[in-house]
């Protein structure tokens, strides 16, 4: 498979064929986010045909995960009952064989942050979604580089060329696909290293896009796909609505609402013409 | 009342009657409502006129409910806290005769959103208002009817129509009147039931237009209207302005923004010439 | 600085110059803010330019604040453990010299808001920005006053020009500005006094704007500006902003997008003619 997918048109046609099996599915993605991006998170998924819900006390959140086709699990606007919360619901994930994405926000930004990271890596996601400070600051974490830096707040302070051995690293490491995401995509199975080259700059400037876009990606893995070919397809697509949009809008507040439409008109012509490898 | 309730034009010019009540007296409504829903349906009643406030620490919701002219409670993203102050506030809207009004968001999900539902059904809500699936869960749960299903997640599994029986077991146990909305729209008080089939499509991919729509409902109550026209006024009003924000959308996004424009803009004539009956 | 600064062109000059200056630098502004407003707030600064960061557990915030350039403190959506969040969030502000702004949303409301608004008093905020109701409230809870009155709900029942008296007693008291906003924003330093009178009645139907401007004034402030000059910079702007906004806008939905491009847009030729005084 890998011998061929770093093909443009290959990725392009498998993310169109993903995309059809996510509207046809319609996958329920239980999503563990923080409150400023739950209202853009949950419309991404309804935009692209999916089924948000939006379930975390450890009360339910075992027994409603067993009928989840992912889970998506986000650190931002962190607190001890959310941290609570995302350890017993990745704990019944793993159990139940449910795949989930991390978006470790802010890690490397506090001692808080990286401790409640740690715990989550040791349940296994099938795939991580971060800024480039974010997949550096989790190599470091889990030993496997010592450079130095963090992130700026919990935005990204470096390019994602410079996270490129960090995201190899720890994709090995845990076993897992590894994504890096900015003006150029990075995502890796520890192997294979695709770079994506779609996007606008607007994206940056309007609120949780980033958070929005990994549970865009439990969406993905939510139909059964290769990880890989999941994570690269979905965010593929997503940086080439970010480009429809960016086409039509004024400012980030039209910006925002062009994205959401664009997502739900995107389809396979749109993918195949606009794809852009790094 | 009743015998000439269920006209279409009787029930448009009740609720541009309504609706005109709402944009002069301004009511304030209580909202503890899910994380998701909490920007939408504050800005569904500010579109409308109605003043809302999200008040729900257990410490001051018994003080703050003594001025609303309605409470609205909403049981997603639910958490142990949560539910304790929601107990609290429907208490203190009993003893003060404040008019509430229930979204069972999740009923029949889980075991502990039912448990929850059940403590808040003992305070006797004005209107529940739900999707199919979750008004046939609360039938079920409050021993009117053994049909077997349950929600796909927190969406509704089943068409309005399968939830008429339930609807009108459940007005007549708890004494209120329910709602079951989605295509079409059923409204009961347990003897009249009546079908409102306005509304787009579109409105079930912008999440938490069902838990703004129970705000909605929230604003008629808090005008001291007859419930049964209240809820029915809120539903016809809320799904023909869904009607005009679809004739200028041009996917989800724009569709939201459309809406709230729409709520603001929508006059008695729009009503008249709009409403249709199921 | 005073007997010029209350001239309209000076105010125009110097909000352009500080949004230059929040532009060049994006400060990074640590914002604990409701749930109802977490999302536009964080829109509003990310249009604007700043890095937004919504970090609010005890367990991290004193080593997050740190880095920062501002905190904003909103007492929306209070609870038990939002209010300790901000008690140990102002002290660590305090104990690093990092500037902070308090929203007291709510204030006059309830008892719980009174006492946790008069605790947070005593960690020196350098700016409070409120409705008239709530600066009333506030010089009512530190003795200064004894008019009568509250909010309604969380909406001003007053005209800011009935709170010109309560804000300056309370700029003295405190040491701090003191910012009370509505139809005519008035600005005080307990001596100066500044009425903008720029601003769209639209901006009172779409939630959670008082609460954002309050975190764009913490952008303001966190460029190092002298406090009183970067509150009137930031009120001065986003009126004009709403102003610009309303002239495209075809409701509060419409309104709402226009605003948020209309903040990215705007440049110094927009401030100096259109900026009116009060």
């Amino acid at each position: 498979m890998e011998q061929t997918f770093n093909q443009r048109l290959d990725i392009a046609q498998e993310a169109a064929r993903l995309l059809a099996a996510v509207r046809a599915d319609r996958p329920l993605i239980q999503t563990i986010t923080n409150f400023v991006s739950m209202d853009i998170a949950a419309n991404v998924l309804l935009a692209t045909g999916a089924a948000p819900a939006m379930v975390h006390a450890p009360e339910e959140s075992p027994e409603f995960v067993r009928r989840a086709a992912a889970l998506v699990v986000n650190t931002g606007t962190l607190s001890a009952p959310a941290a609570q919360a995302m350890e017993v619901a990745t704990t019944a994930a793993r159990t139940h064989g449910v795949p989930w994405v991390l978006d470790p926000v802010g890690a490397g930004a506090t001692k808080f942050r990286d401790e409640t990271i740690a715990k989550l890596l040791r349940h296994r996601p099938s795939v991580i979604r971060g800024n480039a400070s974010e997949i550096m600051a989790l190599a470091r974490l889990a030993g496997l580089t010592q450079e130095p830096g963090g992130p700026r707040g919990v935005d990204s302070a470096h390019e994602t060329a410079e996270a490129e051995v960090s995201a190899q690293k720890l994709a090995r490491h845990c076993l897992c696909i590894v994504a890096a995401t900015g003006a150029v995509d990075v995502v890796t199975d520890g192997r294979v290293l695709l770079r994506l080259a779609n996007g606008s700059p607007l994206m940056t400037r309007v609120t949780a896009l980033g958070c929005a876009l990994t549970a865009y990606v439990g969406a993905f893995i939510g139909v059964g796909a290769d990880p890989l070919r999941a994570t690269a397809s979905a965010l593929a697509i997503y940086a080439i609505a970010g480009d429809m949009a960016a086409e039509i809008a004024k400012g980030p507040g039209s910006f925002r609402v062009a994205f959401i439409d664009a997502l739900a008109a995107i389809d396979a012509r749109d993918i195949e013409t606009r794809l852009r490898l790094g």
